[in-house]
């Protein structure tokens, strides 16, 4: 069964790393949010991507949910005492990433290849797909600090300010052809359960289009009133947004006709349900690796 | 006075700190030898630059003789993971200092400039300037590995291939302007204790030309039949030239009529007195940085 999963850093990322552990290798794919890439001292940073590539391949930094596991900040000091802003927490490990993705994009290498050459280099069998090999920058619009790019909003404003607003520009990016060929393909796409609005939009803007809605599912990115990690209940009733489950199963209704929605909030399963969407009721909360993996199994049990 | 050093990596950049210590600010100006530059994962490294650099910052690594003192090499050790050949040993520190020199220039700064500009965010009052803004590269033939670049000659094969000759590319390369206009305005051009093949002759190739003996002298590399550093008489004796301060006096006639010789090695002042060359007799093994300073204050003394 080919799935391909929508995903940004955290929430999809940990339904990556499930999937990948119960599917067998190959018939994984996870299509990621370039939405809050960022070029830096002339290097190509793409967090979403590489949390993902981190986690399939097991040195994600589960304490600090980014990043490489064990990472020290040696080359950010020195930028530092160089004069650099350095709000932006680029650790000595992960830096080795973006130095090498940067060199082989220069040398004429798309995100795609950069990025399924780092997986091969990581071990990681499941292929990764940026959702597209042109730029799409997700620009957020706050009341008192004015429109920030997503790094400045999430961490150099660790996400305090109000959000009134959200701009994706490169909306009308080219897909990337692997990430099409993928969704061709799949049996399944799965809407991860990331931030609807700064990880799965940007997705959706570039490749919505492209899903069939009875082929994809939503899996709810809140649980019993509370997202898994960030602002993700702030940003979008900032942005007037309804964010129950209810008002997420109809938002995504237009692309994925199943909802999997937690079982703490089964008393929303007949209103989503009466909206037309199908509704199946499980524990979404992926606790440690045997969570996810967990989840992942139902998740392909359901689908089946 | 306005004093000019032509330095490499170790003991030139230890001549700088010396006289940095005890000339006013502004009167000392480092050009720098780029024929060891290397451009690694689209990183422009210049060597022996920041040596110089580091050094006159307070921040050289003493112990390793190269780098930033305290080093970790955590990127390095990713980019091992990631597959790539880390025999250089580009530490997290000194990794910051390439990063933002490469995308400087990628920018449009000549090396000239983002040296300065390094310089200044060290708070340097030296200034350092490479030999040239264009590339100049420093190849060693050798018996047993055929040529290779000075860093896989020094850093990969640790010095052990026998030298049978030397390329400098690049060797008609414009100097850089402000290296000239140093040496213009000088009163006296010192040639550091460098290594005469590898450090010296690649800035000799660029700026020889623009170098007036009796305003030049020369720094023997070379104390009691030892360097104080590195393969400087092995390389020497592999391509035929005389590794005696007799020797390495009567090469550097044509471009300094004062050389500075070792007290310890006094039995050789005359011989080289009678070719032609004013001999100083000084210690000029320098320990720590008291005895830099003690060395350069002695030597501005002779020079008057």
């Amino acid at each position: 069964m080919k799935v391909v999963v929508l995903a940004g850093g955290t929430g999809g990322a940990m339904l990556a790393e499930g999937l990948a552990a119960v599917l067998p290798p190959g018939d994984l794919t996870v299509i990621a949010n370039t939405g809050d890439d960022v070029v830096l001292w002339g290097l190509h940073v793409s967090p979403d991507i590489d949390a993902v590539l981190y986690r399939l391949a097991g040195i994600f930094n589960e304490t600090s949910h980014w990043g490489i596991a064990e990472e020290t900040f040696a080359s950010l000091g020195m930028l530092r005492r160089l004069g650099e802003e350095t709000w932006f927490g680029l650790g000595d490990r992960d830096l080795a990433t973006h130095v090498l993705r940067s060199e082989w994009m220069r040398s004429g290498m798309t995100l795609t290849e950069a990025t399924a050459e780092l997986g091969r280099r990581l071990r990681v069998a499941t292929a990764v797909i940026p959702m597209s090999d042109e730029p799409v920058r997700t620009f957020i619009d706050t009341a008192s600090r004015g429109r920030l790019s997503l790094q400045e909003y999430f961490v150099r404003e660790r996400t305090e300010p109000e959000v009134t607003g959200v701009t994706i520009e490169g909306a009308g990016a080219q897909p990337s052809p692997a990430a099409l060929a993928a969704l061709e393909s799949a049996d399944w796409v799965l809407i991860g359960p990331s931030n609807p609005v700064v990880s799965i939009d940007p997705i959706l803007a570039v490749l919505g289009d492209r899903l069939r809605p009875p082929r994809t599912v939503a899996v709810t990115p809140v649980v019993a009133g509370a997202a898994l990690k960030g602002p993700t209940m702030k940003m979008l009733r900032g942005l007037g947004r309804d964010a129950s489950p209810v008002g997420l199963a109809e938002y995504y209704a237009r692309w994925a006709a199943v909802f999997i929605l937690d079982s703490r909030d089964s008393e929303q399963a007949s209103a989503i349900e009466s909206a037309g969407t199908r509704v199946h009721l499980l524990d979404t909360v992926m606790a440690g690796s045997e969570g996810r993996a967990r989840f992942a199994g139902e998740l392909l049990g359901i689908l089946g």
